[in-house]
Formats: structure tokens, C-alpha cells, sequence
């Protein structure tokens, strides 16, 4: 095995695309990976960043990568225990920030690789997998007050039945999408009223704003939103992380007149008791807590979940340790009874993040009332397998693979710094 | 100003010092580095880490040196909070993991410039600041469900009158010290026996032991150490976040008919309702619980504190975003009534974290009562001002700055991987 790695990043910044109340210039980017095998087999990963800093990333990746190439990729539980529980490496996090992004890029890579070989897209190689070996792709450490193995093992039974079925349906109907694209906090009053009109006409019952920087200014938005798709249309808000916790329930109590769905990342992401003083202030007012894109691990994701935290869990394809972190929430999400939405959006986000939801469909909730994927229109053109969003559903793709694989022609282009998009 | 940057490592795995539960080889590093001012000034500051990934946390500190570079260092709040609030790089945490060692490390170095060129030690030049001062150094952000600068700047003017008379007690008696030397885990028995004795006859009030291995070694070990000490040596004991939440409780009833003090890191640093739930169920045992040296951020100790999850607060002086950060801790601690009990030993995390409990002695809290330093008797012998620890007691220094500055031929000689002590 070979472990080749790349810093990527887009110009994003130049457009405002992306723009939110702690994100003003954000240039999206990944840390990139390709993993080589002697008989020449490849798996694509990646993990997402908003531009510096990214080459820290790929230095992680570089330090985990003899932790690849010098133990076997055949049982993927161990694998990612490998990647995370390093005694020296631990040490940096433990399980969070750079070397936990750099974790995610290598299982998810490792997933393409087993998913290809396979000849089958991921979510319906995962979605075939039994009960024990699901269960066995988790690092149980830390759960057990929570959920156990054994109990995992049970919850997944009990959805087997409907497999078959729901995967019939999934083909054929697709899984729910909600849109960013008209509300980033760059854009102009004119540019979100034709945004979210247009989302409606393409078939979006969820549209999202962002939030956070002048609380005039947010109510003037939400109205105008709320005027352009009407009553029966949800929409979301997201204040990225923005406000302390007394100000996030004020500010939020100011914009409830306008029904918004869920206020998402109202603080930091960290602040598992907060979200749970923000939700008891703000449930009364119909507004659901959500979280999830920057919750470091499956430790704060089961917290969130016993504190009576969140009411949507926003798992991310990378933050945490790729797929198999990923399992484990999902089987937290289904054990508490809530639904998991996805964040996406970024680079080849979507693209990743689809297959958890699929197979959390499948395989582990059994459940789409709720669940909602987000959708973002930026930057698939650069990748091998788009993600495909029609009247307001993602179609699962059917290719081989983990759909994470970017152009090789658009990994020269956007290399940094050396790139031509660069110079 | 200019930034230069170091991968310092010693080969400390060979001889099984600092081995315990997680951590059974570690070969403590620093991630170094050096601020040189145009008129010739310097500021020394670190990070500590355990080896593999110390390249990783320089690559970090490179990452951030253009905000060194590009700003000045004058207002040390505002320069921590660029450090720490840059929109990219905070996507990386936020705050949390490689990139805020990292900050701790230029922030630290900020202060010993500061320090030196004040020629004062910093425990002393901060025990000088005026409360606005003081609370202008932290980044409020997050805090006000827990306390307010308003509150910071009461609770600090409260302890303004005593400040003379406690730099003068501190500087004739000292500061209570304890030793973790007698029981890392890979110890013998005869060893930690006659070490145990040693640190009695030294003058240590309080030893540690490592746990978490095995539960019949531990009881037999806790034993060994009770009866070498006798009854009124406070004994602590160190799990490194073994257990689960289950697991720690009944693995401490175990060990309680041995009257452990405290229980430290009995699980994930992230867990805060775990600890809550520990502490439930061992405070009737007359055991505490502690963590610290692993929590992220204030946000983490904030609700750590409003959960009533632990008894003692054991900062990091490299963990957190540094001096800082940790004004916002030993605030937060002293309103929430709580003793700070410093994590130190690795490399250098001795001398820099006693600052810290001078301060608080001086100048926040103003109380010595069940508070102490961890000492740990390795590597000093590197540092141009190391600790001095007498009769069980830390003497405060005299000399300019933050006593984080390694020896010149120390920082070639272990250096990572070009130092003769790696060839």
C-alpha cells in the first residue's frame, strides 16, 4: 500500500459563496488522499477545510500514514482503531481536531477502496453488511452508559426485515434534500428572494438562511424568505456557532414569529449544557435545536443526545472518524429516537454524506420522516461521481465507490499553492 | 518580530518513566518555539506532547506564525484572540486539538517577551495587573451563562487587599507540591515501595499512583503504597481515561476501603455528564474527582463546573490557548468555589504551569487550601530556570519570565530526528 497526499484547495472566497456570520471568506478545500495498492487498486478520501491551515492536514495525514501502509486494511473496525488510538498520536486530541479530520480522510479512503472492490457504491455495500459486523466497525470505548454492543446488535435486527424494501424505495423515490444556496449571509436582499422562489420551483420543502451578524437584518431576511416560499415550506437558520447562550435565545425568540424549523449551531459546539438551556427556552416556540458539523466526537454527539440537547443530529462525513465514527452516531441517533440531517455543502460533502443517510435509511433507523439532506450547489463538477439532486431529492448513485473521488485534472489545477488557480 | 520553530524530542520511552494506562511508551516532546523582537529580545514557549506528531503541532506553529509576524504583541488579549479566532483556521477546532497546542505555545512565548523585558517573573508581573487588566487577557466568548467580565472583575477586585501579604507568604514558604515519580505504572513493586517512603521523607503531602491496567495490581499496589505512607499521606490515582462510565465506578469502589483523594481522568476528558456521574457515585465514598489536563477549552471546564462533575480543577499550562486561556479557567474556578491543582511533569510543564498557581494564590482565588502542584522529577535538567521544589514545596523564581526557556545545547541535542540523542 501507498499513501499519496494532496492539498486542495478552491478559490471560493472571490464569489462570497459560503459566507456566514463566522465564516466571511471561507475557501473551500480539502485535505486529499489517495491510498495505492500493490495490485493497483485506489481509494479516494478527504476531509474538508475553509482554506489555511489545510496544509496542517495534510502534514497529519503524512504522520498517520505509516499507520496504513505498514498494518492491513482488511478488517476496517480495526482499522480506524489503528488510525484514532495510536498512544503517541492521542495525545493531540484525544479524537478531535487535526488529527481527527486527517483520521476521517484515511477510513473514508479505506471505505472507497473496500466499496470498489466490491464493485458497489458504499451505502449498498454497508447496507447488505449483518448486524455483528456493523457493530463491529465501531470503537465501543466510551458508549457503554449510553448504548451497548449488544443493544446496537438488537436495534439493528429490528430493522432488518425492511431492508430489502426500503432499498427498493430509496432507488426509485430518492431521499429528501434541503437547500443552503439561498441564504448565505453575502447575498443580497434581491438575490434571496429569487433564490428561494427558485428553491420551491425545484421542489425544496426545506430551504436554510444563515444567521447571526445584525439581528435587524435577520428578521428583514427570514420575512422576506418566509413571503417568498410561503407558509407550508420549513425554513432552517444557522448562526455557525455565533452567539453565548442567553443571547442565542433571545435573538432566536426575536425571529420565532417567522416559524423557522431549527436554529442550528447556536453556540459552541462544545457546549453540550448550553444547547440543552437553548432548546428547554426555545421548545415552547416550536423551534428545534440542531448540531453536529464541528461536534468533535461520538463522546459529545452521545451527550448531546442524553442531555436532551439537539432534536436533529448533524452528523458530518469528516469531521469525526469517517465512516465507522459514523456508524456509531447513527446507532446513538436511532437509540435516542432522533433524526439524523446531514451537513454537507463544502467540498464533495454531499457527495459523501449521502451514503450514511442512505444506509442509516436502510440499516439502522428505518426512518425518512424528518430526515433531510443538505444540498449545496458548489464544486461537484470537480468530482468523477456528482452527487444528483432532482425536484428536491438526492438519487443514490449507483457506480462503485464512496463517490469521493476528485478529477485528477482538477487535483493539478487546484494544488496549493503550485496550482494554475492559484497563479 | 520573526517565529522560529522546533521539533525537540527525548527518548524518555526507553526507561518506562511517565508510563501509565493510555500511554504506555511516550517520549515527551516539545513543540518549541522562539520569538525574536527587532531589538534583539526573545520569547521561549511550548507545547507538550508525547512524540509521534510533535512535526504535526510544528507544522501548526507555522501555520500561525503570519499572525505573529503580521501584529503586534502589545495587547496580549487581543493578540491571543487572533491567534485563536483566524475564520479558516478556526475550522480546524474550533479550539480545540493540534492548532490550539499550538497557540499555547506563541502565546506562552508572548509572555515570557512580555515578562522579560518587564524583568519580572510572570507570576509576579500578572499578580501586578489591575482587574480590568486581568479580565481584558480572556476571551469572553461563551462564558456569560457562567460568569460574566463584570463578575470577573468583582471577584478579582475582592481579592485585591490580600495581594501584598500572599506574594510575601508565597515567596517565604512556598506552594504545596505533589509527586506522581513514585507511581508511574511501569514500576515494580519494590520500587514504588521505597519511592513511596522517599517521597514521604521529602516532605510530599500528597502522592500519586497510576491505575487502570489491571484491577487485582491496582489494589495490590494501592495497598503497598497506603502501607508505606501511613494514614494522613493523601494518595491520588490516575486512570488516563481508562474506563468507561461504569467501569470507573466500580473499579474505584475497589479501591476505596484505601481512601483514595482523588480520581483522575476516570474517563473520556470530553465526557462531562460521565463525570457527573462518577462524582454522584463516589462523592459518598469521600473520593473526588479531578480532570483537566486533556479538556479542550473553557467551554469544556465551564460545564464541567456547572455540572458539578468535579472537584478539582487540573489546568494545563500548553493544553488550552495558554496564559489566556487560563486566567478564563482559574476564574471560572473560583467561582464556582473549586481548588485548581495544576497538571504539570512532561517536559517543562512544571515550570510554567507554577505561575499559574501563584497567580491565583495572589491574585484570584487567594487560597492555598487543598490546592497543589503536581511535580514530577524528569527533565528539568534542560531548562535555563527549572522548578526548585524543597520539603514538599514549589519556591517561586526570581528570575525574568516564564521559565519556559529550554538550554541552547539541549535544543540541538534533542532535536527531532537530526539531534545526536536520536542518531
Amino acid at each position: 500500500m501507498r499513501v499519496e497526499t494532496f492539498d486542495i484547495r478552491f478559490p471560493t472566497s472571490r464569489e462570497l459563496d459560503g459566507s456566514d456570520a463566522m465564516n466571511p471568506d471561507p475557501d473551500y478545500s480539502a485535505a486529499y488522499v489517495v491510498l495505492r495498492t500493490e495490485d493497483g487498486a485506489e481509494g479516494h478520501g478527504f476531509t474538508f477545510t475553509i482554506g489555511r491551515g489545510n496544509e496542517v492536514v495534510r502534514a497529519a495525514l503524512d504522520a498517520l500514514a505509516p499507520f496504513v501502509v505498514n498494518g492491513p486494511v482488511d478488517d476496517l473496525g480495526e482499522f480506524a482503531r489503528r488510525l484514532t488510538h495510536d498512544s503517541q498520536i492521542r495525545w493531540l486530541g484525544p479524537e478531535k481536531g487535526v488529527m481527527h479530520l486527517a483520521a476521517a480522510a484515511l477510513i473514508n479512503a479505506a471505505w472507497d477502496l473496500r466499496a470498489r472492490k466490491a464493485g458497489k457504491p458504499l451505502w449498498e455495500l454497508m447496507s447488505e453488511m449483518s448486524s455483528e459486523e456493523i457493530v463491529d466497525l465501531v470503537d465501543w470505548r466510551y458508549l457503554s452508559d449510553a448504548l451497548t454492543a449488544d443493544e446496537a446488535v438488537d436495534l439493528l435486527a429490528a430493522a432488518l426485515p425492511g431492508r430489502t424494501s426500503r432499498t427498493e424505495a430509496l432507488k426509485q423515490h430518492g431521499y429528501p434534500a434541503y437547500t443552503t444556496s439561498a441564504g448565505w449571509l453575502g447575498y443580497d436582499d434581491a438575490k434571496i428572494d429569487r433564490l428561494a422562489r427558485q428553491a420551491v420551483a425545484d421542489g425544496f420543502r426545506l430551504i436554510k438562511l444563515k444567521v447571526g451578524a445584525d439581528r435587524a437584518d435577520d428578521v428583514r431576511r427570514f420575512a422576506l424568505a418566509r413571503a417568498a416560499v410561503g407558509p407550508d415550506v420549513r425554513i432552517a437558520v444557522d448562526a455557525n456557532q455565533r452567539w453565548d447562550v442567553p443571547e442565542a435565545i433571545e435573538w432566536m425568540s426575536a425571529l420565532s414569529a417567522y416559524d423557522p424549523w431549527w436554529i442550528e449551531e447556536p453556540t459552541s459546539p462544545d457546549d453540550i449544557l448550553g444547547h440543552a438551556a437553548i432548546r428547554r427556552a426555545l421548545t415552547g416556540k416550536g423551534i428545534r435545536v440542531a448540531t453536529g458539523e464541528h461536534v468533535a466526537n461520538r463522546v459529545v454527539f452521545k451527550q448531546l443526545l442524553q442531555a436532551g440537547a439537539i432534536d436533529i443530529v448533524q452528523l458530518d462525513a469528516c469531521r469525526v472518524a469517517g465512516v465507522n465514527e459514523n456508524v456509531a452516531i447513527l446507532l446513538l441517533a436511532a437509540k435516542f429516537g432522533k433524526p439524523v440531517c446531514p451537513h454537507a455543502g463544502g467540498v464533495g460533502l454531499c457527495e459523501a454524506v449521502q451514503h450514511l443517510s442512505y444506509f442509516d435509511y436502510v440499516a439502522v433507523s428505518g426512518r425518512l420522516d424528518d430526515r433531510v439532506i443538505e444540498y449545496v450547489d458548489h464544486l461537484h463538477e470537480h468530482f468523477t461521481d456528482p452527487v444528483v439532486v432532482e425536484r428536491g431529492a438526492y438519487r443514490p448513485p449507483s457506480a462503485p465507490g464512496f463517490s469521493t473521488r476528485i478529477k485528477p485534472e482538477s487535483l493539478i489545477r487546484y494544488s496549493y499553492p503550485e496550482g494554475a488557480a492559484w497563479n
